[in-house]
């Protein structure tokens, strides 16, 4: 067959889909050193056609754990403040669930102090915060209070406190073929409302806790959330989930607590090449500094097995030349943003 | 700027993917007829900017059944034929299992008698089919069967015996930006073996059917399959799943049977624009002919809810001009087809 005019475009561009990217300005809010080196190189390993270690695009998984991995998750998860910022007096659920006794403990706490709940009780204010709503509703509200709220120490909106760093990693791998994942304790529904815009990850690879849902099969023949929280989406449950939704071990995976570790040591093992890369938060003057005693994003074990597992710790002080990301599309795509 | 020789290549594809295609002509093996009209009306109205139904790409979502849909189900599931060639004698998990009295009443039944099975009894003929290897051993076992176990009947292997009309629709649909999953009662484990190289879509757009999964957290670090059946996707699970794995309810629904109708009734409900579609196997000559009666893939309720709820009916035998198509890749691409 001869190439037509456009099957040569179409080759042309191919190849200039797959020649190598020159990966390090790729990441130029990195600082040069031994994390940013580790990316880079393991990159190129498993992408250039040929190499030892090269896997082919359909294999090429990434794994990101969200709060304190791609986002500031001091001094309460996104979730949390989002849920308690929807259960207040004036807010619609705030009324709704006004009898409730946690609900009116929840409008008395200041936000730090959210953390003293239990675990059913936080498994309650999620529930509560995020139902009531359609699922097409509840992303309005989320995206709104996104762009919006302001975080009570950074002083910005949740929308600007994504890290640079993370995001040029998140767009590295895509333009090296590889498939990205959000793997995360915080609800698929809130996560869900800024994946994609914010992160350019399609809704559904997020991979996340969820409510219990219900289908009656009777008009309006919408799922309907419950207000009863379903599963928590951390430790080993971020592997059988990834096992579950995706079928592969991932490539690489990233993420800065002990609930990360298994979903690390699951991309790490086995005969393909695996890297592992915990995000320390070691930043006082830029975000926080905090580790083994966290009430939030704990990281202990996973300060002992980095060594060991051959993980890379990246310090948010010396890796990071900048900390800061935006939501990309927030300003220029508004309208389709509230469109939903 | 100044477009340089690359950048202008790159456009030229850009308008070249983005152009309106010739919907009519990507949808070849079809007749003409209502139901071709009408899938290709509604891509044109969904995915042209500026009209009434415009949909934005990240909301682009089409569900399909896999068996009856897809592929030929009759006279067993896909699923239930793999399993019941692992079980024989000579095979491996024929030997590991032949104490079970139900893998030995499996290896005296001819395959249609296979249907007989009661709701568990096929659980575990899965279960114990599919267990005992790596998700990466089951994968290769399930290619290497797919390209060369001969249909009982239709002597052909299962890779010659997809629906050609049928993938004309998902490379229609993929090419105008739609994000196509699969949404089977077959296990995942299964299908996602020949997902992308034989439908194109990517292993994680498949939401099947799952065996009960374990992780010890400890070496060698696998996520293992116990021999034990989950849950099944099917009818109001389908639906569930979408919303677990999704998010979003799909503007598509392709189906066969009963068991998807609640997903054509998800699909085609609500503000957005919805089409259903259901194939209508009516080909005793080129393929089977069943409905309200069959014991594999039954469409019954789905004929009295097709005309009140605005489904097509698809005829196999006067809308499809050609039945087979080919898994598009087994042979050029033999190699990284079995690299797993």
């Amino acid at each position: 067959m001869r190439p037509t005019a456009p099957r040569i475009l179409l080759l042309a561009f191919s190849w200039l889909s797959t020649a190598p990217a020159c990966a390090g300005d790729a990441l130029a809010s990195w600082h040069e050193g031994k994390a940013k080196q580790a990316i880079v190189d393991f990159v190129r390993r498993t992408t250039t056609p040929g190499g030892r270690d090269f896997v082919p695009p359909e294999e090429r998984i990434a794994v990101f754990d969200f709060d304190g991995t791609l986002t500031a998750e001091q001094p309460v998860y996104g979730q949390v403040a989002f849920c308690a910022d929807e259960l207040r007096p004036g807010q619609e659920n705030g009324k709704r669930f006004s009898p409730d006794p946690l609900v009116r403990r929840i409008q008395a706490l200041p936000l730090e102090r959210l953390n003293d709940l239990s675990y059913a009780e936080t498994g309650r204010l999620w529930a509560l915060g995020m139902s009531g709503a359609s699922a097409d509703a509840v992303r309005g509200k989320v995206r709104r209070w996104f762009v919006s709220a302001e975080h009570p120490t950074l002083r910005k909106p949740r929308s600007a406190l994504l890290y640079e760093p993370m995001l040029e990693v998140l767009r590295l791998l895509q333009s090296r073929g590889f498939r990205v994942f959000i793997v995360t304790g915080t609800l698929s529904d809130y996560l869900r409302a800024i994946s994609e815009r914010c992160l350019g990850v399609p809704m559904e690879n997020v991979i996340g806790s969820q409510l219990r849902r219900r289908w009656s099969g009777q008009p309006p023949h919408e799922v309907e959330r419950e207000p009863e929280f379903g599963d928590l989406v951390n430790g080993a449950a971020k592997v059988l989930e990834i096992d579950r939704r995706i079928g592969l071990r991932p490539l690489m995976a990233f993420g800065n607590s002990d609930g990360d570790l298994d979903m690390l040591t699951q991309a790490t093992s086995g005969p393909r090449p695996g890297l592992g890369v915990l995000v320390r938060h070691d930043d006082a003057a830029r975000e926080f500094a905090y580790d083994r005693a966290s009430p939030v994003g704990a990281l202990d074990q996973g300060l002992d097995l980095a060594g060991p597992r051959g993980w890379q710790l990246v310090s948010m002080k010396k890796d990071w030349r900048a900390v800061w990301g935006n939501c990309a599309h927030t300003d220029s795509k508004a309208t389709v943003w509230t469109a939903y």
